[in-house]
């Protein structure tokens, strides 16, 4: 059924089906009120006719292809499952299809997902970009198709972008842990080749000093950002006696990890040591026990980006960088005690 | 830079580039030995000219997209999202792209779905199918574009399907309850409109009914599929006093979602009531807390499922519809306590 799906028109499949030409633009074009009978029979005499909507014909002619890539670390970690899951109902609503590429936060694999969605003429492009994505944003950015940064921002390009306001909320996870008598504050980091890494120390470093503690390097610690195979780094940080009351880190993935650890190990939150994390993943999974995080906001994140996005596509708005910045808040939880 | 994207050859991107057409060629199928700046310099060229690999143009001539549709419920779900990522992972690996669409477990949104997937030209398509599925899959069905179930099977077609074997994993939860003397057991049951609940139930029950326990369908009551606003369900089922010792739920959001509930009240897992959840989530999370819960081999799982639609895109192998079953086995955890 894939040969000779061209020069079919909507008038074709009117007269196969019986319907008006009106009827069948209108059942192709996804709207509601089309009976569901109505839509099977049009849908099977495109399918066994070959017009082709919207899409390859009519993309050759017209230049578009009503898709988007958008290109993420990973949807297994439900912090960009909920991102994919928001970003692709809100591309569905403003008439676009979402391609999941993923990269593994590999530069290589963010490199073959940007050449795959060139291959496949998307309109435009959302990337949160990986850790040593220099190279690859300076040629996404030299292709000229419309994209837009989200999650995390880069010095590399002059890019559109929409992210959380990283350093507030750094600053908030530690203050809240500081106003409860903490001033031991290990942090978990995440990769310091990503912006959101760099500017949560930023947060925490400025909560410190806000409260006249030191800075202690050796409370800085860099583990895997999916919160995975850190097992030999949070033994090494035990084995240190470094004096912590309380950890600070990058994702509630990190943090959940850590947790399992020390819970292994007889240590636990918030008994003998206070935890906050960040994402507030909980929210969209229940998890039975309330992890203080960082709560980001990831609907609207995935609304403006898209929004953003659709903009450029079409050509629309103010043509210098957007820089999207959506504030953080504290969520509470069950994992901070005073001390 | 949408216009002017055809009649572009190899040869002109290699004599813009200097490049020779092997070289572009084996560049734009995405070989991994080309050096990074030379791949930079022919996509470059290939967005300014408008060179279009492998999709609109090649595909109206040879009448394929290698583009797949995913359609799941949700991939904030961190168990689609799991399989999602997988099935992206070896449809990249077997030269497809993966196209996500979402149902939210909505049969509109099913249709619409289904419908986008045939307007983008797609070459095959798996799918989930949602509660109330089934004239969305006769239409599938009828439209004669490849398709796999995968996770759900389904009554109203005799079609192709790769899903774990759920009564066994139902009759497994429940049998590890039984064997530490549970008797009792509340079943949080997900819509019996899937097979993959219904299945689960009858392992449930050939469980019960090997260890001569009678059969109470008060102690099997159904909750959302999300594990989400299943708030009055709980307070329902505690207010009724029916003696159950232990809970096995549908999925692991369930189960979260019904420990966190109970925690609310005082109740605690396991010391006051044994948990048992299914799908085994917390492998890929690092949940502080370890559930019991059933393996489902996702990874399986998925590579058998784009395997399969990849065969059928190329009419390969046995025509005869493929019903592929992988046993699960119990992930043990933390949460049954003998009784």
């Amino acid at each position: 059924m894939h040969n000779g799906r061209r020069k079919v028109t909507l008038r074709d499949l009117a007269e196969a089906t019986g319907f008006s030409v009106n009827t069948v633009s209108r059942a192709l074009r996804g709207e509601k009120r089309i009976a569901p009978e109505t839509l099977q029979k049009i849908l099977e005499a495109q399918a066994r006719m070959g017009y082709i909507h919207n899409t390859l014909a009519s993309s050759l002619r017209r230049g578009y292809t009503n898709t988007i890539a958008v290109i993420l670390g990973d949807v297994s970690n439900p912090h960009f499952g909920v991102m994919m899951s928001e970003i692709e109902a809100r591309a569905r609503a403003r008439g676009y299809a979402a391609f999941l590429q993923t990269t593994s936060e590999d530069e290589a694999l963010e490199r073959a997902a940007i050449q795959s969605a060139v291959n496949k003429s998307v309109d435009g492009i959302l990337i949160c970009p990986c850790p040593q994505s220099g190279q690859n944003l300076h040629t996404l950015a030299s292709l000229g198709i419309p994209f837009v940064l989200v999650g995390r921002r880069s010095a590399a390009v002059d890019a559109d972008y929409v992210i959380c306001n990283d350093e507030l909320g750094g600053w908030q996870a530690t203050r809240a842990l500081i106003e409860r008598g903490h001033r031991r504050i290990l942090m978990l980091q995440g990769d310091p080749e990503i912006s959101s890494a760099r500017e949560r120390l930023a947060g925490y470093r400025r909560a410190l000093d806000e409260a006249g503690i030191e800075y202690d390097p050796r409370l800085v610690r860099e583990g895997s950002v999916m919160g995975k195979d850190n097992e030999a780094l949070y033994a090494q940080i035990l084995s240190e006696d470094l004096g912590f009351t309380a950890a600070f880190a990058f994702s509630d993935l990190i943090a959940w990890d850590f947790w399992r650890f020390l819970h292994g190990r007889g240590i636990e939150v918030p008994r003998d040591l206070s935890l906050v994390g960040f994402d507030n993943i909980q929210s969209r999974l229940s998890i039975p026990f309330g992890l203080t995080s960082i709560r980001t906001y990831k609907g609207r994140m995935s609304v403006e980006a898209v929004d953003l996005l659709v903009r450029r596509m079409r050509g629309e708005g103010d043509p210098a960088p957007a820089r999207v910045v959506i504030d953080t808040a504290l969520a509470p939880g069950e994992t901070v005690r005073t001390v």
